[in-house]
């Protein structure tokens, strides 16, 4: 006879939070009880952002970032190095590199990895269109920075296989101790593979 | 010279998603790129619904639970026992006591409590929305089911003294040991009020 909550028009907006990943059904409504204590055009400009960011949002034409314009600030801005090509899993990828501030190449988004069990395979990914990039012009190396799972790693090696063929530089990200993690509480494939992997001390990076 | 995420469509979303409480930048962030991948229409269905809930949403004129209508389910409902009324401090107490499908009775929304250092006052209250309730209609009794923070026990102190000079039954839920819960978990304050507020063993209620 009642609604859940006394309301449908709180049942739908409850309903909605509730959608979005990692959001319950009682933090939904907590939410939606307090949208609705707000200002309505606080209310207004709080939907109105999210239908925004959904019809006029692009993806970068180049490396398929997130952009208000065809090209993102990033592949558009003369000051990077283009020699360099650094291809990520995902756009929050990306966003983890801008913030270190360690890296002035270029991008590419792959937007998802080989995962054969969820039926994606090498074409379903944008791997030609980062190939005939890779190619065309100046790029003298492409960074790997995926995941190491075991659909990462197939990635990796899928896309070095391409790439070499090109005459293309291709470098992985380091792996290994993080700065400041106890050697103690590391994993030992972790530590294994950084002993492995040693490099030359350099005192003057000091 | 770029904004934080490459996109101001993007920041302004994730500032909005950043407002709700409880809701941190990292799963705003999370959140706005979960909303970039649904279809336009689910994304302003999404918006629609808290617009609308806002705009369209009433409170009860008589008990202020949020409705639909003017006069919310419970109250127009004339199979509810209507004199009883129960006083709650939120909208959300109001649906704790319909989930448990154990009061028939009238409810009573305050908004709030009597709170000194936050400057809410009786005067700030619906007190005597209350009192006008409780004398002009059949009331028999009104319950107290207020929290037992010092604000809330000052506020059922204050409505039990306006109510009991109109002759009115004035209750307060039970406050024991939870069912179910062990007794060596309890607090003591709990524990102590729960020995000295026993009831008579009613073998029939098993």
């Amino acid at each position: 006879m009642y609604s859940k909550y006394s309301s449908q028009l709180l049942d739908k907006a409850v309903d909605e939070l509730a959608s979005l990943p990692g959001i319950g059904r009682k933090t939904a409504l907590r939410l939606a009880l307090y949208l609705m204590k707000q200002p309505q055009e606080n209310v207004e400009r709080f939907s109105a952002s999210f239908v925004n960011m959904r019809k006029n949002l692009k993806y970068c034409r180049c490396c398929n970032m997130i952009s208000d314009n065809d090209l993102c600030p990033v592949c558009s801005d003369a000051g990077r190095n283009r020699s360099v090509i650094c291809v990520v899993e995902s756009i929050r990828d990306v966003m983890s590199i801008e913030n270190t501030d360690h890296y002035k190449g270029l991008y590419f988004v792959l937007g998802g990895i080989i995962s054969p069990m969820d039926g994606i395979g090498p074409s379903d990914l944008p791997i030609d269109r980062l190939l005939e990039r890779a190619s065309a012009e100046d790029t003298r190396e492409v960074i790997l920075a995926l995941n190491t799972s075991p659909e990462g790693e197939t990635t990796s090696f899928y896309i070095y296989r391409k790439l070499s063929v090109l005459g293309i530089v291709v470098s992985t990200i380091a792996r290994g101790i993080g700065f400041g993690d106890d050697l103690e509480y590391a994993d030992e494939f972790t530590l294994g593979k950084s002993i492995e992997n040693r490099q030359l001390f350099k005192p003057d990076k000091f």
